[in-house]
């Protein structure tokens, strides 16, 4: 396994790129579940033979992290150490345990004239993926895409190029000696922004780019893809306390949707509550928000009931924080919160705690989101909790994927049509 | 109801059109399906009721074909006479009579910490239908557009824009006499080309564009527009001669596929057949094709069965005919069939015709296309043959809708998770 030092600068012949991967998909596709998931767990073998090599790429990015002055947190995120190599090994095997989406036949129906019609689910071809975050992504997205029957293209972020490079090209060559067609997973080699250009041209050749980051990054994609897109944009969630809810319940469901963990898409930045119960529980929710050190920035309904709060801007009401600070606003009506969430959210996830049947069935239909949840903290909307086995990230977008996005989410479907020689009169 | 006579040249405000849209799209996604229902049998009545005024502005329409040369065809098929306005009226009142396909849960299940968690199925919102086709369009995907809870843009053809204004103005207006919210169904009321540029660029206020057209009307929305697509391509449909086909079977189908009806997108346009058969079927099929005024292009091997076929360039092989000519090939295998389609088709209907079961789910598998078809015609290639009761056109993407796309292809769906006050540990 050589890894080739390639500057800044250098050109990446991302047709060429596309190109292999496109004649890996080909192979990929009609390979058996078995094949694939040797291929997984002999990747998973793979990191871990090959950890020292790891840690000495991953370093170089720590280093050039501290000379930009990267912040802990940072840094952190960036580290690859044993027990995260470890980590990313196991998440392979699990990945090789789930079960193949490729080939399910479904909604099979016998037509009048005979004809057998229903739907195989297929892979795309090839998948790119454009991401901001740690390196374990690229560990993850490529596992993921690979179950799936996808060739890929990884693009990482410049700070984690070292460390995805090396994940990349040791998953692909120890998938390639376990069977699979090479350039299964290729990642873009440079961090040159004018590849990602480029990639996001090669419609015909690439079938979904999936991008996960900030608001700069997905904008830039939909402005120059011509290739269908897939966004995993922020996570404005709000948790609203309808006229019924039951108190306690709605306390543990806030403090657990704001605070529970700060920097995910899916934790709850706005409070709604209906103003029958704002007098009881807003001062109580504000205490526990306050010793669980959650800054609350309110209307002036708000205030009035927690006078340590803070105004609360337009903005504010928009914002994703990722951090320990939650907007509150009281509304009049079921009808009011569901018109704000529909207007100051950002489709991701929404709660309702209420005791009202009506209630709970109207915000589950009118609220235009991702994930609708009933008596329910906002933290469960994830893969992983929903039963999906695994997740290659949360759609916010309405086309093909909603939500958290698993293998079958990463399957396209073709018509197939048993005849005995039927032609149309 | 006023038909406001709009120049070419003057600004559409498509941002407001779209605004209007959006608010309509809120209170239809909410409507019961027998309000949807009663309103699509009051526009069928009202397109009845105005027959005269409809036909008058179809004259419009005609006149200017006229003056401006188009072919008899064209004209035919800008025509609503009082056969084809019946026509548009009994289709709203059949779509009328199609399940619902909205507020459907599905895929419904319980988590070990008692979560249920299913997903429901809703309208995108608003959708943009950019389309050059025959007016009769404008009724079948406003009703489907409806019906599936979606408001609708349409922008229809310069030469049937007199036709399409009245349509859709009779359509919205009797939609919201009979409850529907305004501006479910509106129509771009110019031909200016800026108010499609405007469309495809208002994102967030527009979920899903569907153009439906020729290649550079295609081509324009995709380099054009930030809101997802699903593009409706054209159809270079193959028939494929397996080695152990019945050729009885095998001629019937070649014909029925390509001659059946010849301009339309699910029509058969090439013809492989496998060496081992070559010598006894191409000689019969191209008398055949030849007895029904089908001209053959075939490559050197088809010549010297059919020595009167003329030489295939590559772009025949490539092209959709939509006319009695079709192009032909002698391949060594299946596998070089399959690679010959995946390089040379359109992604579109292709079909095999074959004794062996190994080829038939070879075949299926391998074909990278939206229907696959095994001994049957292409030409069932739809969604009322495919039993989908409608179809607002054929995907040719793979993302969210490939084939034939029905009601069903016209909503999106979000996780709805019912709970007791879970909390994430």
């Amino acid at each position: 396994m050589t890894i080739v030092e390639t500057p800044k600068t250098a050109a990446v012949d991302m047709r060429t790129m596309a190109k292999n991967a496109r004649e890996a998909a080909a192979r990929l596709a009609v390979l058996r579940p078995a094949a694939k998931n040797a291929a997984l767990v002999a990747m998973a073998d793979a990191f871990l033979a090959h950890r020292a090599r790891i840690k000495a790429e991953n370093e170089k990015d720590l280093a050039a992290g501290r000379e930009k002055g990267l912040s802990a947190a940072m840094l952190d995120r960036l580290t690859l150490n044993d027990k995260r190599i470890d980590a990313m090994a196991a998440g392979l095997r699990e990945v090789a345990l789930l079960d193949d989406p490729v080939g399910e036949i479904y909604e099979m129906k016998t037509r009048p004239n005979g004809l057998r019609i229903g739907r195989m689910r297929m892979p795309f071809g090839v998948i790119g993926i454009i991401y901001e975050s740690r390196p374990n992504v690229t560990a993850d997205a490529g596992a993921l895409c690979v179950k799936s029957g996808n060739a890929v293209i990884l693009r990482g972020g410049s700070e984690a190029i070292h460390s995805n490079r090396i994940l990349a090209t040791i998953m692909d060559d120890a998938g390639a000696a376990a069977g699979l067609p090479a350039n299964c997973i290729q990642l873009v080699p440079t961090t040159d922004r004018a590849a990602v250009q480029d990639m996001l041209r090669l419609n015909g050749l690439i079938d979904l780019i999936i991008p996960r980051g900030g608001k700069s990054l997905i904008e830039m994609v939909m402005e120059n893809s011509t290739i269908p897109v897939i966004k995993h944009y922020d996570g404005n969630c709000h948790v609203y306390v309808d006229a019924t809810a039951d108190l306690d319940m709605a306390a543990s469901i806030v403090l657990n949707s704001k605070a529970q963990r700060t920097g995910v898409c899916n934790a709850a930045e706005s409070l709604l509550v209906h103003e029958a119960v704002a007098a009881e529980f807003l001062p109580r929710i504000g205490t526990d928000l306050t010793a669980a050190n959650v800054e609350i920035r309110g209307d002036e309904k708000v205030r009035k009931y927690i006078p340590a709060a803070k105004p609360a801007t337009e903005d504010d009401h928009r914002a994703e924080f990722l951090d320990l600070i939650i907007s509150a606003a009281v509304v009049p009506s079921l009808d009011a919160a569901v018109d704000w969430i529909n207007e100051y959210g950002s489709h991701h996830t929404e709660a309702i705690v209420t005791r009202d049947h009506d209630s709970a069935m109207k915000f589950t239909t009118a609220v235009d989101s991702a994930c609708v949840h009933i008596n329910a903290s906002t933290r469960f909307s994830d893969g992983g909790e929903y039963g999906m086995g695994c997740e290659i990230g949360i759609s916010t977008d309405k086309l093909h994927a909603r939500g958290p996005m698993g293998l079958k989410e990463l399957t396209t479907y073709k018509f197939i049509v048993f005849g005995e020689g039927q032609i149309r009169v």
